[in-house]
């Protein structure tokens, strides 16, 4: 069942690993089929030259496994409540990338410092507050879907498709399980280049407004000029 | 038409992608033909593993594409004014390459701080001022080589042959599409350099003046006698 | 004998050569067989690519040369006294891996800002005192094994496998060489992110200690459910 | 002629490059034969990939072309100052690796943090002061190794075979080029974490005097325990 979507999820979590964005099995990927309402995500610890198509877990709603011998990535429940709230999320990534994740533990949000940043995200990357303890404690990483969505209220999530949770790393989103690994990657080098730039000067303020328009515009708006036009 | 020229900067756009100076699509190369007036440049978005001769775009001075399936470069207007008012430049180069692009977000000019930097270029490597809202909203790339242009002034453009568009990246020139790129890949090296220098010092002074020219000057000077004479 | 501990032990080297975890010689592994009391470790100064089963050493408890033609590694007094010390301990590992070196030479622990660190170490990386002239100049790596005991004391020395020695770089232990190997690599990418977490913020506290619990017991714990149960 | 001597610093110079210490032609290795008192060099501004046996150039002390049809390393007059004024060394290296050259733009040495630099450096690596106008403009790269032995003395050079030259780079030597690159990768990596290592803590003092003793003696000393005894 869901060939197509296992095999995309399979590309997608091989993908991560080639982008450089995982150390050992540091990272998880998964997709959703709007129709039927299953979820294609990576069985957990499992190392990445391991995966194939039969080890793929699906899981319905609720988390329950519908297919599939291996348990599901532990951030499963993550995914789910992202899936839930958000409906044109079509794939859903984390990961302890390194440079995001080193925003994260200091809690701090990945400022868009430059065109780099505003080429794929329209704005400062989000980081959420601490869970408290007890949010920690019960449903732990439902929880932390929850403070995903506190944090990001109503907003467009695919014009920032990233967030930072405290203490621990990115969630990543996009329209399908590819798109979601690549904003991972756009969102590992706007992090880079922004340790870059706070290192060089702590002082450094945000892009101009409206150079953060024209260059998210000329890729994603209406009258995109960027790239190909069979591309769009 | 102009077969030479769209090898020449084919070539400059693979090396650009194999000197680790571009992640995914961003950056381009261009080259300019002076009798015919016409610029080949990189089509737009497409990535550095489909290039090909056949889909390098021809444009002449105005734009127009003139041989092509391909939308050029988004960033082609920017090239084109660079062509148009500095004779002597034969080719052009846009990255967001890592270190480069930093000292770009913080506004800030990389200082020209050893003989490495001193070896490629005559000086420190500016950095624009921020363009308006007016600039951006209209022609903002053509308005991208005008703030260039208003930077650089008279000064000779071939002896500092890069350049900061703040909070945007570098773009580099020079006699051809390949030296711009051999220049883009001088710059990242002295931009990390530079880097680390400032985080060891940030009250780090420009090399003497006298060392700075003795550098420059035996590599590039009337009585250069770095490398072997066959090669100048 | 002992073919099989030589076997794994020799993996254990290589592997930690592959992980980028030694540059050089700079780094070595050992392993104990608790029926025997026989320790299998690399020779001293002999790079990764030149051994073999041949050249490992085994030595027993008092370092004496049971067999094998070559020198121990000069680090091995340290193991033994850390072998001795603490019976579950079935591997030893020293590297002198880039960012954990640079905390030791700090005399710095490796605070746990996240939850990578959380998922491999309960707690903070310690840094011993530094050494005495007396302690260095009679019985030296002996002595480095003692303040690593003293810096230790009575912990459960399985929750935290690794130690900073101060100015020196880091010691790290498994349940055998190969599991003592990936604490190296985690412990070096824990480093590197800390690293990246005090450059961009010298305040930042530790994680909160329940989160740091929950990552711990979730990896680690009784109820544990990362993973497959049967890796476990 | 010398056709030993030749393939030693042909490969010496390779390894230069295969051991990621410098970028495009940015280096250069020599070696000497203390009997005829000619030395072989690299010839400027040739890649690494072009080197052979037959472009190596050899010149007497005075920098005269004795066989060779390209013209010798533009620093070669540094190199030669360094073998007239120490007859202990055979071989030279000066490159432009990123950190060593960070450091040496900071004018500032590279102290001795802990026990990796300690294993090759006894003691701090200085920087030289930076050159005069009139000593820059006439016989430049002679007057660099002037400044070279005004800055080292009478010190045993081989104790600490390196030192930064302000503004510029490193140069290092040894008993022969061979030794000298890898004292030139040893140079590297103790900037690298003394680069860490300042950044985590601008106030990190000096190894204790005893340590360095310690780790420089097990390596470099009478009694030396480090390695295997057929390889002193």
């Amino acid at each position: 069942m869901l060939e197509e979507l296992k095999e995309k999820v399979l590309s997608a979590n091989l993908l991560l690993k080639e982008l450089g964005l995982v150390c050992f099995t540091w990272g998880n990927v998964s997709g959703i089929d709007r129709q039927s309402n299953l979820v294609v995500i990576k069985p957990s610890g499992v190392h990445y030259d391991k995966l194939s198509l039969n080890n793929m877990v699906v899981v319905d709603m609720d988390g329950n496994i519908i297919e599939g011998g291996l348990r599901p990535s532990s951030d499963l429940a993550t995914h789910l409540e992202l899936y839930k709230k958000y409906q044109e999320i079509g794939g859903v990534v984390h990961t302890h990338s390194r440079y995001a994740t080193s925003f994260a533990q200091c809690r701090k949000q990945i400022t868009a410092f430059g065109t780099t940043h505003a080429d794929y995200f329209y704005g400062d990357i989000p980081c959420t507050r601490a869970l408290t303890k007890d949010e920690v404690e019960k449903e732990y990483e439902k929880n932390t879907g929850k403070v995903i969505i506190e944090t990001l209220g109503d907003k467009d999530v695919m014009k920032v498709p990233a967030i930072l949770v405290s203490n621990h790393g990115p969630f990543i989103w996009g329209l399908d399980s590819i798109s979601a690994v690549m904003n991972a990657a756009y969102l590992e080098e706007s992090a880079r280049m922004a340790f870059n730039t706070l290192t060089l000067d702590g002082s450094t303020q945000m892009i101009d407004q409206y150079l953060l328009d024209k260059h998210y515009q000329r890729k994603h708006g209406k009258n995109a000029y960027y790239g190909q036009k069979e591309k769009k």
